[in-house]
């Protein structure tokens, strides 16, 4: 539970902020970082927080979602509707379940979204798998802290019935190196020109979703950068 | 689901209303019942509920709890505390559970007492269950409304109502498919130097490891053998 941190993405009511906190202390969770949140601190938050205070005033505040997520290997972002991307998705209890069966100490990450549009089809991208809330398809769109309350309250239940972790030699990559990943591939496709400079998102957008989901570790991730290094030297350097 | 009534004992604080009645329509519940609420109707109920003001609205107002109780036969009070009481106390998805296993039409009552003070013993005596949240044994006391989001979202779980499951456009790509990908990643690995002939076998299994993970549907393995494609077609041509 400790290495579970709860990212609330540009959140626009800080009362959200605190019961968002309340539900994380309540069920034992102790690490939440604001991205550029509209009004924070406030008192409304303090208010709302009840006795989690003490997370508020840890929380950690940054600019983008990038710099929430660099040192995490696991990203999980909560989507209210059903997606078409080919991104995993889970509910709450698969969610626990895997957060729990992570190796000790994988860095992970429960990113929640603006409260009116969620998050963004590019914070989308950054995220393993999504998570979504079983609800009335007739209203489907909970408040973003009752969201944070159930997710973790699966987290919660999952802690308590979990077996022991598997054993793993190598570590995932983290965000940080698969972004260093992701731009030295999208350098490399643009030399063999197979990447068009004038429409490159798309392209990229899927390639990271392939290799997301693949969730590479570290050493992986330094055979695909060795991969990209043999092709850049390939300049000026016919193949056989 | 519509057999099952959530009731509010003496409810503090009318935005804990609202936010309640907005985590039952979520999850698909809709009888709410209110005793003695200390502020109802209130416009911060309104705003708190967001679109579920119709639940609001149709909230059955009464003065005690036995009339919010009187033609319901299972009653499951909501405790945060350990009770020495002899009634047996459940998890809430035990809870669940346990309402979903009953005769249909069987009226059932979950009741959430004082912000403060919870319920007390004269109407926990009206309770055949209690349930109780696991949490945190520093912070366990839930906000009123968060802890009715989760015993409602346990209720949806157990009824089935899970994800719709989004569909993909694309198909998994199939054993051969990643064959002939596998040889063309080998064939162009060799191609680059990046491969060493001598000894092939640990580099291309640790890669089948990887894009095996990933599970590629077909159009991501053609991109992936797009890139490859231009990669050989560097022969002879430096990059720029």
């Amino acid at each position: 539970m400790q290495a579970v941190r709860i990212v609330l993405v540009n959140t626009s009511h800080p009362g959200n902020i605190g019961a968002a906190a309340r539900a994380m202390k309540n069920m034992g969770l102790e690490r939440l970082c604001l991205v550029d949140p509209q009004m924070f601190p406030s008192a409304e938050a303090t208010a709302r927080a009840s006795g989690a205070d003490d997370l508020l005033a840890a929380a950690h505040c940054v600019d983008s979602l990038e710099a929430a997520l660099a040192d995490t290997s696991l990203v999980i972002g909560a989507s209210a509707r059903n997606r078409t991307l080919p991104v995993p998705m889970l509910d709450p209890r698969q969610c626990a379940e895997l957060v729990m069966q992570q190796p000790e100490a994988t860095n992970t990450a429960i990113v929640f979204g603006r409260e009116r549009t969620g998050l963004t089809n590019d914070e989308l991208d950054c995220c393993h798998y999504l998570v979504q809330i079983p609800a009335n398809p007739a209203y489907p769109s909970l408040n973003v802290a009752a969201a944070v309350q159930v997710i973790s309250y699966e987290l919660r239940m999952a802690a308590g019935l979990s077996l022991d972790r598997p054993g793993s030699r190598h570590r995932y990559a983290t965000t940080e190196e698969m972004e260093l990943f992701y731009q030295h591939l999208e350098e490399t496709l643009l030399a063999i020109e197979f990447l068009d400079a004038g429409n490159p998102r798309q392209l990229m957008r899927r390639l990271r979703r392939l290799f997301g989901r693949a969730r590479p570790n570290e050493n992986e991730v330094n055979i695909l950068r060795g991969v990209l290094t043999a092709i850049q030297q390939r300049r000026g350097n016919p193949m056989p």
